[in-house]
């Protein structure tokens, strides 16, 4: 870790159902092991108590984090309407999840928390509350101001970052929603994300193409000529360092990855089967664009395993340790 | 290596110009290092004296293959109408390189040979003389008397095989080519292969989803519950053993592959993708569904380095490696 920031990790449990509450205590647990600066959870404290019997500080103000940090998990409380029970996802543990979350990026804006890291939640359940945001990220986009298109998130593991420039489409729309304009504000949120986030003066974007041996010279598809290329284009004459389109069966080999900084794919699956592949345990979802630092554990609630202490924390872990050094990061620009 | 076949692994050398030559000689320099079976080259012997001084051994007859192999690469002579000159494909070389693969395939079908190895072609170059396949698979297809619907390319790494359902299609086209029928007889020409070509029993096949997570129920896209989902309850219906539609994104990192001996993908990148983050080195091309055996490295022409003496070996090897081991089984099985 480069260094602690002075202000403390701000963590939503997400649902309370779910694995949230389990990987944050375990992470707590083992924080020497996993290199941990301090932290404080926001959530029900019943929901942590129902799957760990370790301590529990409850605080008022994360600036009580650090010297609580030593004597159990620090926790702001919010109480949510029922007790929920792991692994039963109820609509008032969906308003909990919300309420941290919100209280959360509220931290770190005002600049109580020196970043976000936000625990799983069931989307499900959250449309059924009103929630019209795709997921985490789009609300966090919105409570900081910046419009949705103008992030990206990224994933992080320690040989490869990915950035899907389209996400949670139908693979028949995503042709529909790829524009040369996408890519291009993806591509800046991603190379800014470098410099600012991971400290990296000049940063190098790859950029994938679309189709099969990206296209072939339009042989096997024409939207690396038309829509990718100038977008690429347009950010080399800003003075960025890019390259591509490649094809992208061969952008993710250890040789191929020691040439850039980050990988900019086409769609979900291009970006995330190559972390997925190479870093499961330790790929960190991270939002970049925001004026805060806002990481995730890439994995969901797992409701089916809630409660039977077998959630592995590893990638919570990588999250806060990766928020961390991002906020360092910032913190050593600043 | 399982067993050494009784009669020897036919290569076809591949475009004169390109770094197929390079690499053969290479195999046969480290053949102990790589722990290769006795091979025999079919090529014009002056593309491999044009990059490799080593003694070469023109045999007129595979039989003669064993007894020349240590004291020389073996080859089978073709001589082309110009020589070639390494990164200078030629109308000639292709003219050498489609009846270098001929002859390959022709001692595969007479039993002369234990299996080919296809080294690489220029499409281009072969598309101007006439070629009027897709790739040298579908050309080995057609030689076998088999449809090329109901062969498979697989690529097999170490730790992983996939087989994509469609190969070389712009990615707006993939949806419109993938029906039940076509993935149902990919599937099945893959649990054969598994059983025939690699000695699995009860061969297991995991099917991924084509939209981001499988569709999520349909709200992302129906194709699985359309498409997918019926193919693989056809063969299940057989007794085999399936299952999917999978995720892709988590369908490859190690404990997900140890479930499965091959994922059925949807497409080249979604197979593809993996395969080469994992196994860049020592992943085969292997066509299933044939009466022979057919591996190839998984690398091009290489054309801008052929003649550098840059060129890497390792994928040619573990081609040949796995077209013996192949051949041992199907022999153990007959």
């Amino acid at each position: 870790m480069a260094s602690i920031p002075s202000e403390p990790i701000a963590i939503s449990i997400g649902d309370p159902a779910g694995i949230g509450p389990e990987v944050l205590a375990k992470c707590w647990d083992n924080r020497g092991m996993f290199n941990l600066p301090p932290f404080v959870a926001i959530g029900d404290p019943r929901s942590v108590g129902a799957v760990w019997d370790g301590p529990i500080m409850i605080i008022d103000d994360p600036r009580e984090t650090d010297s609580a940090f030593d004597s159990g998990l620090p926790l702001i409380q919010l109480m949510s309407a029922e007790e929920d029970v792991p692994g039963h996802p109820s609509v008032a543990g969906a308003h909990c999840s919300l309420d941290s979350l919100e209280i959360a990026v509220g931290l770190a804006r005002s600049g109580s928390a020196a970043a976000v890291v936000t625990g799983p939640v069931a989307k499900e359940q959250l449309y059924a509350i009103g929630f019209a945001h795709p997921g985490q990220t789009e609300f966090v986009a919105e409570r900081c101001g910046v419009s949705s298109g103008n992030v990206a998130m990224m994933l992080a593991g320690p040989t490869l970052r990915t950035v899907p420039a389209t996400t949670h489409l139908p693979l028949t729309e995503v042709v529909g929603a790829l524009t040369s304009v996408l890519i291009e504000s993806r591509g800046r949120a991603v190379l800014r994300g470098l410099q600012r986030s991971f400290g990296i003066a000049e940063p190098r974007l790859a950029v994938a193409g679309l189709n099969p041996h990206s296209g072939e010279g339009g042989t096997l598809g024409r939207e690396e000529i038309e829509v990718i290329e100038p977008a690429i284009a347009a950010l080399a004459a800003e003075g960025w360092r890019i390259t591509g389109p490649h094809p992208a069966d061969t952008l993710f080999h250890a040789s191929a990855r020691a040439n850039y900084d980050a990988a900019l794919c086409m769609y979900h699956d291009q970006a995330l089967i190559p972390i997925k592949a190479l870093h499961f345990e330790d790929a960190v979802n991270i939002t970049l664009g925001l004026p805060i630092i806002r990481t995730a554990p890439d994995h969901g609630t797992a409701f089916d395993i809630a409660g039977q202490d077998r959630a592995d924390p590893r990638p919570m872990a990588a999250a806060i340790r990766m928020a961390a050094e991002c906020a360092s990061h910032r913190a050593a620009a600043a």
